[in-house]
C-alpha cells in the first residue's frame, strides 16, 4: 500500500518545548521509531510541518541586523533542509541496513491572488505575551492572533495548487525509496507574467502553505491508498472541549462536514482528510504519531472513509 | 555526456557582497543562465558550496539568544535547502517547459578521527576585523585565520568518504532530471558504535566538507565523464601572483602535482580535479561560471586530462 504520513509540527516539537536541535532530534527519533514499521510494510512518503521552525528562523534573521532577514519562501526552504535532514538520519537509523531513503526539496504553486494574502491565518514561531507581540507588531509589521492564552505570529497560508516534484517523488517511490518531501507544506511559489524560456517566471511567495492541505494534494497526486495525519492527540473528537467530548473512531466525509473543529488545529486536518477521501476513495486517518502503525491498520485514531456508517464515536477508556 | 558542475561559493556570492536574499538570487540567476545550455545538451548534476551562507546562519543563531544556536550539520542542512531552492527555481525558469529538476538532500560519511577535527581550515561566514574576531573567539570559542587582509572563521573540513544518496541521484539522472545535490559539500555524518536496526547509529558532525572534494567523489560515484569546477577566476594559473603568471590551458594530473596553488582556494580545486581524472580517466575543467558551456567543450579555462601534453599555458590577451 502507498501511504503518505503528514507529521504535524506538534509531533516534532511538543507545545512549550524550546526549539533546540536536541529537542527536535529527540522528538524526530521517537517519531521515526513509530514510522519504521510502516516503512517496512508499505511504500512510505513523509511530509511535515514547519510552523515553529520557520518562525524561529525569522526571529534569528531579525536578531542579526548586519544582513536583512530572508523572506518566508527562503526560510521555508531552510526548514525543508533542516527537518528533512533530521528525519532522514533518524529514520535511516531505525530501518534495516541499505533501505533507500531520499529527501526531496518541494515547491508548490499557489495563486497570486489567493485571498489568504489579505487574511493571514497560519501560526508560526513561539508563543508571545501581549507586550512582546505589540512590540514586534510595531517594529516589524508582523501580525499576531490569539493562541490559547498567548499570542502567535500569523502569516498568509495560500491553497496549494500544484506540486512541482510529484513525478520525481513517484519515480523515487517506484525505485524503492522512502521519500521525505513537501516539508513545511512545500515552498510556495507563483508565476509572474514575465516571459522566460520555461514560460512564465516562477518566483517565491511570502507565506506558509498548510501542511495538511499540501499532504492531501501530494497523496492525490501520488495515487496513494492512504493519508495519515499525525499530531499530538489520539483522534479527532466530537464535541471537543465539552463534557460530552468523545473520540471519533470512523466517519464519512459527509458526516464530518457538519462538525465543528478548531481552525489552525483539527479543522484543516479534517478537511484535508475529507478532500483526499472524496477525491480518491482512499482511506485517511488522524491520530497520534505513537500509534502510527495502528493508524495505518485502522486500529487507532479517527478513520475517514467513504464506507463508514456516518459518524461512529467511542467513549474513552 | 554526464557532467557534474561544482558551483563555488564565489560563483553564488561575489567577495565583499552582502549576503542578502536578493544578491544570492541575482548571482544564482546569472549562474543558471550560464548552466542552461549545458543542461540542454548533457546529463547535468549541480553541486555547490555554502561557506558564506553557513557562516551567516551561525551568526544569526548566535544573535538570537532565546534558543541556542544549531550545530554545523544542522545549519549545513538549512543551506542545502535554501541554496538548492534558489538554484532549482532559477534554473527551472531558464530551461524549456517541463524539464525535470530535483534537489536531493545529501549526507556524506566522514571518519570520526579525521585529523581535520584538530586543525580547522575551512573558511565560513563573512570577513572580520581583528577586533571582531578577537571578541568572537572569546565569546563563542570560534577559531579565526587570516584571509587576505581580514580574518575569517575556520571550521574542521573532514574528507568525504561515502555519499549516501549517490544511487538515488543516479536513478534521478536516468529518469531525465537535472539533479542539484551535495550542497555545501554534503552534510557531514559519522557512525557511532551504538547499535541501531541499520547497524551503527549515524549522527551529524560539526564541520563543513570541502565542496570540491565532495563533488569529485560524487562525479566518481556517478561515473560522470566530466567534472567542472566553476569559480570567480577564468582558469588556474601557473606562477599566480607573479609577473610571469599565465593561465593553464591544459594539463595532466602529474604535471599539476608539482605546482603551487593557494590552500582554501585554487589548491583544493586542482586536487579534486586531479582525483577525478586519475580515478576515472575522465576530463575535468576549472574556470568561470560565465564560461560554463565553453568549459564543458574544453574551449575555456583549465582542462585536466590524462592525455594532455604536460602543462600547456597561454599568455593572457
Amino acid at each position: 500500500m502507498r501511504v503518505v504520513v503528514a507529521l504535524g509540527g506538534n509531533a516534532l516539537l511538543r507545545r512549550g518545548q524550546a526549539l533546540t536541535a536536541e529537542n527536535q532530534r529527540a522528538n524526530a527519533r521517537a517519531a521515526c521509531r513509530a514510522l519504521a514499521p510502516v516503512a517496512c510494510e508499505h511504500e512510505l512518503v513523509i511530509s511535515h510541518g514547519n510552523g515553529p521552525q520557520v518562525g524561529l528562523l525569522a526571529l534569528r534573521g531579525s536578531a542579526y541586523t548586519a544582513v536583512e532577514t530572508y523572506p518566508l519562501d527562503v526560510l521555508g526552504a531552510q526548514t525543508e533542509g533542516m527537518i528533512g535532514y533530521i528525519l532522514e538520519q533518524e529514520l535511516g537509523n531505525e530501518l534495516p541496513f541499505g533501505r533507500r531513503l531520499v529527501t526531496v526539496l518541494t515547491m508548490i504553486e499557489v495563486d497570486g491572488d489567493d485571498p489568504a494574502f489579505a487574511d493571514p491565518t497560519k501560526r508560526i514561531g513561539p508563543l508571545y505575551t501581549e507586550e512582546e507581540a505589540n512590540r514586534l507588531e510595531k517594529e516589524k509589521g508582523w501580525t499576531f492572533k490569539p493562541d490559547g492564552k498567548s499570542l502567535r505570529r500569523v502569516v498568509p497560508s495560500p491553497r496549494p495548487r500544484r506540486i512541482f516534484e510529484s513525478d520525481a517523488i513517484a519515480a523515487l517511490l517506484e525505485w524503492g525509496a522512502v521519500v521525505i518531501c513537501a516539508g513545511g507544506g512545500g515552498i510556495p511559489a507563483r508565476h509572474l507574467d514575465e516571459p522566460v524560456p520555461a514560460g512564465k517566471r516562477l518566483v517565491g511567495v511570502e507565506g506558509v502553505i498548510d501542511k495538511d492541505f499540501a499532504s492531501a494534494l501530494l497523496a492525490i497526486d501520488l495515487e496513494a491508498q492512504m493519508l495519515v495525519i499525525v499530531t499530538n492527540v489520539d483522534a479527532a473528537y466530537a464535541d471537543w472541549g465539552t463534557p460530552a467530548q468523545r473520540p471519533i473512531r470512523r466517519a464519512t466525509p459527509a458526516a464530518l462536514a457538519g462538525g465543528e473543529f478548531a481552525e489552525g488545529s483539527m479543522g484543516p486536518k479534517i478537511r484535508a482528510a475529507c478532500q483526499f477521501v472524496e477525491r480518491t476513495g482512499g482511506r485517511a486517518a488522524i491520530g497520534s504519531i505513537h500509534d502510527a502503525a495502528r493508524l495505518v491498520r485502522g486500529e487507532a485514531g479517527t478513520t475517514v472513509a467513504l464506507e463508514a456508517a456516518g459518524l461512529e464515536t467511542a467513549r474513552l477508556n
